[in-house]
């Protein structure tokens, strides 16, 4: 491998070679999303942030086991593990079968991933799936000592394991703080401390997602699958674990107790967190009620927005900044991104016409370089953006034969773009540029006929016999008719 | 519900008048694909048929609660129960976790299925999902007596079964000819008679996908899942069960004496079975290797066939024919189909430009009653085509001046359009056309710069000057260099 790429590691929060543990295998999970309803910005940072990673991993050579849950049970309406469950929330609402909730909005989330170019993981496991697994888990961490049941539920013991391990390892959290400001919740006196969490929940009498268990007919906590399929699918121990920074604690700090409970390893070398996306400054979140969804976004459908935006132009937007940076809304950031992107795209396109020269009067060679350097440098996609503008800016000169390129290096800067733009950043032109075909061909159409019309009134059969010919080389068939000339497409 | 829908139950061999358990609630369940390959013509009859029932009952007023099953684990090679499970053995050949097999299939089936406008179902379970809820089936069956468990694997008795109900009472099998015709396959052995099917088979060391259970680690039997999942969304007795007529037997068969096996109640009120697609006469099926994919259709790329079929074209081609007939393929078919569709679209397209007269020529709403009837008559989409192609012909005389039609009569001629091509049939353009308008919009813009080019050198500014115009309200603006002219979209 002649990329060395270093990422930064939330654990040790310091950037470190990456060294996976089988080499040319990578094993990646990232938390996906709990399916009650549409994804918005803050679901589509984390989805293209890893996407980056799984991307440009793949394409320097490593075989990457992408996998990205589907949350369909035990996400629960607070940290605290009390309340009720999201989906069985949305279910009770409209009336639907809880399952019919998740596969909706399961399929909903597909087709705006798609829209994203986001790539499909290589698996993408139910927690609702893995009930089994979970249960395995809980037992294990029974039998080692750090779990304990009462009344049909099952918690951590939170003190326990800190006095032999370190729970706040990866968020800082220190367990005082943690004890002064855990709030008094329902069930809560079921605890031996208040910042122990759930790893099974009895379930209420009208609680339909239910299974059974040693312990009760109930479901597993929220923290709970995350570890048992990332076990199930890539190992007790695996290279990247990547989530946002809102699920760092105490979600991915609970996935690591679990873990270490269960198997006595730690189970992630690498953890990655995407920073948040912030609306006016303020965190976006379903919780908050300030989301705006992707499709929204798409329509342009929501009171903040100034227009649509395409699915590209938000891809482009987020990757604009690195993902360890906050990524702060505005119309006029995603118009700025807009233009930017069409910038990039419309040049990339003028590649293959470029006229190559004697001689070259830019180094090309080290856009490339940059690109890569950028790329293995934690995934710095703003500076890959840099360089390609820098490459824009040749194309654009080369094209208007300001400067001079050579074939050969013409070729690199095609391979350049075709890497970095399509391949690893993942951008391509916006479906929205055909939506609008129909009207055009139409539109072009209706010209023609009038132009054909002229010709043969000033008797220009040459003119109008042209028309029709080339028409025909096109596919389209003209007909005369007494309310005038139609045209259709020939089969 | 003023509509009365008879349906054809293989149960009882006879049309049957449609009485839901719970109108208007409707429960549905169709066994969908084991996703170790792609789709192909066998998988897209019954997905067409049964979107074909769903569409129409959601039409008429019934709310369908509509699971159609992912088949992950279990599927075994042969119908004995007994060799290798198929994605397993994809799995060993492709050197990928199970998992990953199964994500990338139905990823790509539901690619195939969006294609045909075949709507997704309301739940869509798959069976590794619920290894619980079947463990949990087979307890009550052996609770029951009609199970029994040899060296870690359990089986379904038969002909214990048999003597108190009625093993064949689906399929007319009679028992004494199974037992005759069954082959000696390895494991056999375990079984009391070798009729007898596996609820559940302990995992050989190097099978990856197993759970534990109360008889072994292990993976249930390929008839389980429907059984457990039906039951499960659409509770001990439901409605509609719907499947390819090769599924009847020992599929079908065995999932009634599960369920009443296990919970003493007939599972199903209503079977219903499409017909084979034929090819050449012959079956086509994954196991007997002369299938085409949906995928190869869609391209042409298969030594079979003479050019490529539209997703659309399939999906008309099917509904041809009613789905209890075989169908047989044939490019003169499927061309066949493309024209009929073709015109059906097209004259479809034509309704709203067509003059109201004075009075009607054609008596409209009796197409419109057809088109219920034929639905409601065990959902007969062929006799709706033939109504709708009456439409067609009285459109295409309305549109040529050769007959009248009443504005109130142009609207329920539009509205049963409507209803059956676009809701009912599921029938719309094909986004093919589409595909190639990027290179129309290319070549009508090179034959327009040309005609402009023309008459500038004829002075003929008039003409010049209304090309850019009109081009400039189609947002495409045109850009004169030294090397010619240009064009490009508006941003």
């Amino acid at each position: 491998m002649k990329n060395v790429v270093s990422v930064y590691n939330t654990l040790s929060r310091t950037k470190e070679i990456f060294k996976p543990l089988n080499p040319p295998l990578v094993g990646l999970y990232v938390c996906g999303p709990t399916v009650y309803g549409d994804a918005h910005l803050g679901h589509a940072r984390p989805a293209v942030t890893f996407d980056l990673v799984f991307r440009h991993l793949q394409h320097i050579g490593y075989k990457v086991r992408y996998v990205r849950n589907i949350t369909d049970v035990g996400h629960l309406e607070n940290d605290a593990d009390e309340g009720e469950d999201k989906i069985a929330k949305k279910a009770k609402l409209d009336q639907l079968e809880p399952m019919e909730v998740v596969h909706y909005f399961t399929r909903r989330y597909h087709q705006d991933m798609d829209a994203l170019n986001v790539l499909s993981p290589s698996i993408e496991p139910h927690a609702s799936g893995h009930i089994i697994e979970q249960i395995q888990l809980i037992e294990q961490i029974i039998e080692n000592g750090f779990a304990y049941s009462v009344n049909g539920s099952v918690y951590f013991d939170v003190l326990k394991y800190n006095n032999e391990h370190h729970y706040g390892k990866l968020s800082g959290r220190v367990l005082e703080d943690l004890l002064n400001n855990t709030r008094s919740l329902d069930g809560q006196d079921e605890k031996r401390n208040p910042f122990d969490f759930a790893l099974w929940k009895k379930a209420q009498p009208e609680h339909i997602m239910r299974w059974p268990s040693p312990w009760s007919e109930g479901f597993p906590g929220w923290h709970l699958e995350c570890s048992a399929m990332s076990a199930r699918y890539l190992g007790n121990q695996f290279d990247i674990h990547g989530g946002g920074m809102d699920l760092m604690f105490p979600h991915h700090e609970s996935e690591i107790a679990q873990s270490v409970a269960a198997h006595n390893t730690e189970p992630v070398n690498y953890w990655m967190h995407n920073n948040m996306i912030t609306i006016n400054g303020q965190k976006m979140g379903k919780s908050l009620g300030n989301f705006i969804t992707l499709r929204q976004l798409f329509t342009g459908d929501h009171a903040a927005l100034e227009q649509a935006y395409s699915p590209m132009t938000i891809r482009f937007f987020i990757l604009q900044a690195h993902y360890r940076s906050t990524l702060d809304f505005s119309n006029e950031a995603l118009q700025a991104a807009e233009k930017g992107l069409d910038r990039l795209l419309k040049a990339y396109a003028l590649i293959p016409s470029l006229k190559a020269g004697e001689k070259s009067d830019s180094d090309v060679k080290r856009i490339l370089d940059s690109c890569y350097q950028a790329m293995n440098d934690d995934f710095n996609s703003p500076i890959v953006i840099a360089n390609l503008f820098e490459g824009v800016r040749i194309i654009n000169s080369v094209s208007n034969n300001l400067e001079s390129l050579t074939a050969s290096d013409i070729d690199v800067l095609k391979s350049t773009f075709d890497t970095f733009v399509h391949d690893v950043l993942g951008l391509k032109a916006d479906q929205a540029n055909n939506i609008n075909d129909d009207h055009k061909v139409g539109g072009l159409m209706e010209l023609i006929i009038e132009l054909r019309k002229n010709a043969r009134e000033k008797k220009d059969f040459a003119t109008s016999d042209k028309i029709r010919n080339m028409l025909s080389n096109l596919g389209i068939v003209l007909k005369d008719t007494r309310e005038g000339t139609n045209w259709e497409i020939d089969k």
